[in-house]
């Protein structure tokens, strides 16, 4: 072994640290644990979601001797296709995880490029320099996986996303036995689960929400159409034993939920027996009272089918007075507006809204402090290093650790792009490598950099003004009226008054013969915009000389 | 008399139903209630705040007896100088209310305009046809009222902004007794604070703060600063308090805190020691460790001093590493990210940072379920109408009155703009006016419209793409090249070559002889860009022919 060095680089830029992507380098050889994608930010505008910038990777990709996907959430998987197409690498997950990365890949064309090999928790596999061993962990799906991953500078445990859930939806515990081992074996350091460092106590069991979930469909009096995310199997199976008890069929609505639930039932990670699940055709058909529509949209996203029935937009079917909605999550932070707005659109078209604060309908996926402390005292690291979070719920979840016992020179804060070197049992902060996150708009092919941004937020802010100027090269008097469009500036009755000054305003300024320069025309214009309405749109002076 | 009918307005658009201003009618006289501002959905773009569009008033300016404001928060005062400005009736509240109004009046040049006139709690008064009793209700801030309205048509209630505090910072408890009088009396209608309708239990007493505050201010090793609203006289009357027990000196940082902390100094409502308190230039140069100071910014706007200190831009001051900070007050809804983003960059500039997850250092002042039902029993209202909040809180509002036994037929649920009449002992909905919000921007003269969002939105999606064209007039060729602008598109250098293929195109076609209308050119324009990039930033051609 020439270097006995683990370096762990968390990609990505400032958000959640490792959620979406991570990386661990030994003797060479690179492991990725996940490939996922965040949703943009609210003043990211235009787009469409956002990946970690994995440039680090590029010229590396013939040394990256596999991927990890811990679970099959979008933040996991989401930046597969991206990733994929830069670092022929094999991709190692369960079963369930790898149907919805194949649902994914294959909606965009990439199926055929991915070596999927499947992985079952209690497995070791030995990746390249890395003896890689899978154990089970209970999280808002099935068949999730933390990593005890081990090369010559010792054993790290990588929890993942998790949850102790006593009471799991499938009946599968987090594996405390294989943590109590590592624990025996003696772990060099833990990176776990950060989401829910500012939850004090213990998140609620899977289990609750059953109950909830029965309760409201057998009092609804028609339709109960249940929202959540298209990756939530759990929810699928719990819906589907409700619509069972309350005998009512179930259909899916929208692409994402049908093809990962048929995929889901194929592999046997969702049990609904044929006699209740129908198309949407058929459950739009039957009586109201008879039916359960799952679809996604529980984050108020304007395209989803939730979008479009809160809008009255949706093309297959309509809100109808005694339908029962029920939004099965929480908002996602910075979603909380567009979700609170959705929710009033649908009351005010007459439905029965079910969201988090009025039932049980929804519970985290993620282990709160209790949880995180519990998995302190079961591997017992010697180095830990928060995971999974901004850097405020590191900071508590360091905390956490140190109420607990824990020297603080042993807990270690890294950023993303802030790499962290363990070697000879010693952990330190390493170089920094150049981060940051890949905006994706839709299926553009140039991606939108900061500086876009910024002159997207600046014609955002107060729209723009195009004067466009013939002059005579000769004389420098205009050969016609300036030419002038504005949008986004202030209403078109407002605006046309203000043409007008500003067309008088710049024949005056030309043939007076002061100015001819763009740039000094330019500035007449602004000041005279900026003091008949104290705003400062973009201006644009186009002049033509003829 | 001759129409004894009482018509509510809920002026406004769609959000917190009455919360910023609502309007009595009876016999053709009107009393308005509260004046106050909005602050923007993140999808408002470039708008400061929103004030209720108060269009229905314009016309019967002369018959508004008077104007109301229950307590002093922005919410509720915030709009005055737009209304005053159109509406010359005086403005009625008790003397802290008052005070500022005056301070935000004087910072507009308004100050001499306003016709103010103090009242107390307790106090009745003659407002036109409107007998009006003032009674005390606890809020987060000190001298907030509810309201008895006595007309032809009956007694109706309005709470205003309350809570049901036994240990206000004052020692000033909401006014069971005349609650319980009205109730002898008979109430027709109540209407009453919704927002935290979706709040099992009671709202913690202020009381809870003053410790939480001073263990902070104890333990903290170097400067503390306290970030809350600039109208949150009893956040500051705490803090001084705490500051005085912990032997430190206190200072106010930023215009609106100073002249409001002046303000209520003067009336008496916030008591500080002189030797305690010290201008901010002298707490700058104090030992650290004895100094606290208050400034805003609790929301993460960055143009206030938090968001200042958190960018590492304010002028007078910055973060030191072992600054406190505390953030005291809930993010607002919509502002979770922003605020969270603050909260982040300030730890990663070494303060250490307390919010609400942390330490009980803020609390709602808002009635909660247990509260809200208090207040239903206390009253014992025929009619309730619950205001202040979205339909959402609405409706959980209205169903908590239910679950208390009363008829749904005895509450009316509307959003702003539904008017409602109560006359001969029924209610029943009235007409609906055209209502809505005002955008405000700055200082700016006129204001934005939906239409005007909507392009402002369509130009931050994709950008602008200008194509300047000059063009012979008898042989219809280029006289130049095609000059092409682009601003928020694509990054300048994948920009470049696309320009090049415009120019080229456009040149081609020109040249072609097979178009020469500008629409055609913009249609062959947009079709290229979108075929190269999959985008469709705003396109504008302008011709010039010479």
């Amino acid at each position: 072994m020439t270097n006995p060095k683990l370096k762990i680089v968390p990609l990505g830029g400032l958000g959640e640290v490792g959620k979406n992507m991570m990386a661990y380098e030994y003797d060479n050889q690179i492991l990725v644990v996940d490939a996922g994608l965040m949703f943009p930010d609210n003043d990211m505008i235009g787009v469409d979601y956002i990946i970690p910038d994995f440039e680090y990777l590029y010229d590396k990709s013939h040394n990256i001797a596999g991927i990890i996907i811990t679970h099959g959430h979008e933040d996991h998987i989401g930046a597969l296709q991206h990733v994929l197409s830069r670092i022929p690498a094999p991709v190692y997950g369960t079963q369930l995880t790898l149907g919805l990365v194949e649902v994914k890949l294959a909606r965009n064309g990439m199926a055929s490029k991915a070596d999927l090999r499947p992985v079952q928790a209690g497995q070791t596999l030995q990746v390249g320099p890395f003896k890689v061993e899978f154990f089970h962990v209970c999280h808002s799906i099935p068949d999730a996986v933390g990593l005890g991953i081990t090369t010559g500078a010792g054993l790290v445990v990588h929890t993942g996303d998790f949850k102790f859930d006593h009471t799991p939806v499938d009946n599968w515990p987090t594996d405390y036995a294989k943590l109590a081992e590592f624990s025996a074996r003696g772990v060099d350091l833990l990176l776990s689960d950060s989401t829910n460092a500012e939850r004090p106590g213990w998140t609620p069991s899977e289990k609750v929400i059953g109950p909830a979930l029965e309760k409201v469909i057998a009092e609804a009096p028609g339709r109960v159409i249940i929202a959540t995310f298209a990756s939530l199997i759990s929810r699928m199976q719990q819906t589907a034993d409700a619509a069972v008890k309350q005998h009512r069929k179930l259909a899916f609505a929208g692409m994402s939920m049908v093809d990962n639930a048929k995929m889901a039932r194929r592999l046997g990670y969702l049990l609904v027996p044929d006699e209740t699940l129908v198309s949407l055709d058929i459950a739009l058909n039957l009586p109201p009272e008879q039916v359960v529509i799952m679809c996604t949209g529980s984050q108020g996203e304007p395209s989803s089918i939730i979008g479009r029935l809160s809008a009255g937009t949706n093309r297959q079917f309509d809100l109808l007075p005694n339908d029962t909605v029920v939004l099965s999550s929480h908002p996602i932070p910075g979603n909380e507006e567009p979700v609170s707005k959705t929710i009033n659109k649908m009351l005010r078209r007459g439905a029965n809204v079910i969201y988090d604060s009025i039932a049980p309908i929804h519970v985290s996926g993620h282990a709160s402090q209790e949880e995180q402390k519990l998995m302190l005292n079961l591997v017992r690291p010697r180095y830990f290093m928060p995971i999974h979070g901004e850097l405020r719920q590191l900071r508590r979840h360091a905390g956490l650790a140190e109420e607990m016992g824990m020297s603080r020179q042993n807990i270690i804060l890294a950023e993303n792009g802030q790499t962290v070197e363990l070697s000879n049992g010693e952990i330190r902060l390493g170089e920094r490598i150049p981060g940051g996150y890949v905006f994706v708009e839709g299926s553009a092919i140039g991606d939108a950099d900061p500086d876009v941004m910024r002159e997207r937020e600046q014609l955002a802010r107060s729209g723009i003004f195009i004067v466009n100027l013939s002059v005579d090269k000769y004389s420098n008097r205009l050969l016609d009226d300036p030419e002038i469009i504005t949008r986004g500036f202030v209403p078109s009755d407002e605006a046309e008054a203000l043409i007008q000054l500003v067309r008088k305003r710049v024949t005056d300024v030309i043939h007076g013969g002061g100015l001819s320069m763009q740039k000094e025309i330019m500035d007449v214009v602004k000041t005279l915009i900026f003091n008949e309405t104290r705003r400062r749109p973009m201006v644009f002076v186009t002049v033509t000389k003829a």
